[in-house]
């Protein structure tokens, strides 16, 4: 089964060895992609309580209202063979977790709270475990949640075909005279029928609003002549997550363009080139950044080359300045400089890669040049 | 304008007196509910921190990724007058923010953080500001956000108007043979169709399915005979959010069925009937819970009787045993009894309703009655 891949039960075990490990006493994973990767389970984020509590030593349990112990019982979760603990309407759910982790071994010094845990829960759990200090359990997960497997890196290769599919059919649905929603609107549809579960951004940056990164969509009439950066994804039944960006131009691009959009072709094929394992995440940055530079935009490039993706758009590891982090196979992250001339036009080219042994692989694969339509 | 009066901006004016009077020094408000609320902004929630820094005294501050900066600078907080002040990628813009707050005036003590504020974020402000005892921002803003200005009932009127617009629809969509995820897909499309910006929340729950109040939607083929559940909401342009339940029979209803769904027809009367300003939540709670106790049906209602509902689907007055918030022109909250029979099936009933003057204003109006389609 592809899930049981995606989602192995010995990941519970793995986890809880790095909670040891780390120093912790125990995980707090409220509904999100932390929990996700531990358990499968895709639990909807809700004032109710719902918490995996992973101690580094002894048994697990899944705090989860009762109203949602069906949902839980129905996931991935069930065959992790952990208690589910159900709570009802007026009881104290923070109360019993606490009760439960001092049940299980005396004080409780050290815990990892799911790094998007609400505030309206966190601190609900440093009043019920009050000498506890409160560490992100990204500490913990993060060196896991990095290495993809090779099911990890079979869905991210499938999330991007179906962006791709997508890229496939934007010059379709660009031309001069249509506005950037009316474009968003089509594209939105389009991930959805490409087999994606929801569309996560759909950024359609037409002349001037493409120097703008995350410019999103607006009632702009695309002209004759203008570049339009489109970049999009959105998250796979799978729970992995797609994104790339390309370029078009409706009509022939204005001369300025053709120019730095070449150089940024060289950067982004650069930084991809550069990807192996040993190599810094900063790296990575400085490869792109560097062509870039060395032609005289450097200015125009304002945001770091890249983000890690996997169960969220936006993860570790980052592809930054000041990230020494190294490169290992399965890291997996997007190569994505841009150049960006404010009042005029601006581009950005991004495909996912993943560590390999030697290299990088591409997940992405719709032509890099500029598509003119 | 509408999103003027939805968003006034005297609401940051009274949000700071509200955090003075609340002896906060500062609210911390991070991307989410309560960032809209006071600026209008809807801002992504990111990994990269944005946030509104509005002290008890002085001035507030916008805190905004440089990449940011063109969309909050075309958001509603642009009509705030406030400073944004932009971060670079590889700033830290929560030493940025302790340094501003330390700055304008002596040592932070207490700092209110919005409700949906990510561990990442709220331990990072932990370290920046060490001395500062962290609370919820929601402590401040409850108050305000529960009391909903005309225009916020307006906007909550519309997408009332705009879900039954869709519950009008299902009948249509269901029928024996199909599955709840092909009526499910039907329903989110008439939803977006409705005039809302997303799909919160489709549940389809035919026969046993109906049984478990949080069941989604799943590859069950509907029957003849069988009693569906049809709870559905999404979020509108405005930011506010739609949310009605509505149960369909495809063909005629079982005997025991008609029985209890009958009570609970009375139940949810009831509790609408009970709404008016000075009664408490668990009152309301109450009103509902004694039909169905009285009937015999008592252990089969197994959740409270509703939530409020605004920018959120799910946000404060709770209507909830053990809530003895008083009721006031304003609040906005859903009645929604159920009863449910395991491994049978179940039924519930969901209006929005808004607390008038004297009583209580539906802002649903499809029928209640059971629909044999």
């Amino acid at each position: 089964m592809e899930s049981s891949d995606l989602y192995p039960v010995t990941r519970l075990a793995a986890a809880q060895e790095a909670t040891a490990a780390a120093g912790l006493d125990a995980l707090l994973l409220t509904p999100g992609p932390d929990l996700r990767y531990v358990t499968g389970y895709e639990a909807l984020p809700l004032e109710r309580l719902t918490c995996l509590v992973l101690p580094a030593e002894g048994e697990a349990f899944l705090v989860v209202p009762r109203l949602e112990l069906p949902a839980a019982e129905h996931s991935p979760a069930s065959r992790l063979g952990i208690e589910f603990v159900p709570w009802d309407e007026t009881d104290d759910p923070y109360a019993a977790v606490a009760a439960r982790l001092g049940r299980a071994g005396g004080s409780v010094g050290r815990v990892g709270l799911a790094d998007r845990m609400w505030a309206m829960q966190s601190l609900r759990f440093r009043a019920a475990l009050p000498g506890a200090e409160q560490v992100l359990a990204g500490t913990v997960l993060r060196d896991l949640r990095m290495r993809k497997s090779q099911a990890e890196v079979a869905a991210l290769r499938e999330a991007g075909a179906a962006i791709d599919a997508v890229h496939a059919q934007v010059p379709g649905f660009l031309r001069a005279g249509r506005t950037e929603r009316e474009v968003g609107r089509d594209i939105a549809d389009a991930i959805i029928a490409a087999g994606h579960s929801t569309v996560d951004f759909v950024i359609v940056g037409s002349g001037h609003n493409g120097a703008s990164p995350h410019h999103e969509l607006s009632d702009r009439i695309i002209q004759p002549g203008e570049p339009v950066v489109v970049d999009i994804g959105g998250q796979m039944p799978s729970g992995y997550c797609s994104d790339s960006t390309r370029v078009y131009c409706v009509g022939e691009p204005p001369a300025g363009f053709v120019k730095y959009y070449e150089v940024l072709q060289r950067a982004q094929e650069a930084a991809c080139e550069a990807v192996r394992p040993g190599v810094s995440c900063e790296a990575v940055d400085a490869a792109a950044r560097e062509v870039i530079a060395a032609e005289g935009y450097g200015d125009y490039f304002i945001h770091r080359t890249g983000h890690g993706i996997g169960l969220e758009t936006h993860e570790e590891p980052y592809i930054v300045a000041g990230n020494t982090e190294p490169l290992a196979p399965g890291f997996a992250f997007s190569v994505e400089p841009g150049i960006y001339l404010p009042g005029a036009h601006g581009a950005r080219i991004e495909d996912i890669l993943v560590c390999t042994e030697d290299g990088g692989e591409r997940v992405n694969h719709r032509p890099r040049e500029l598509v003119v339509v």
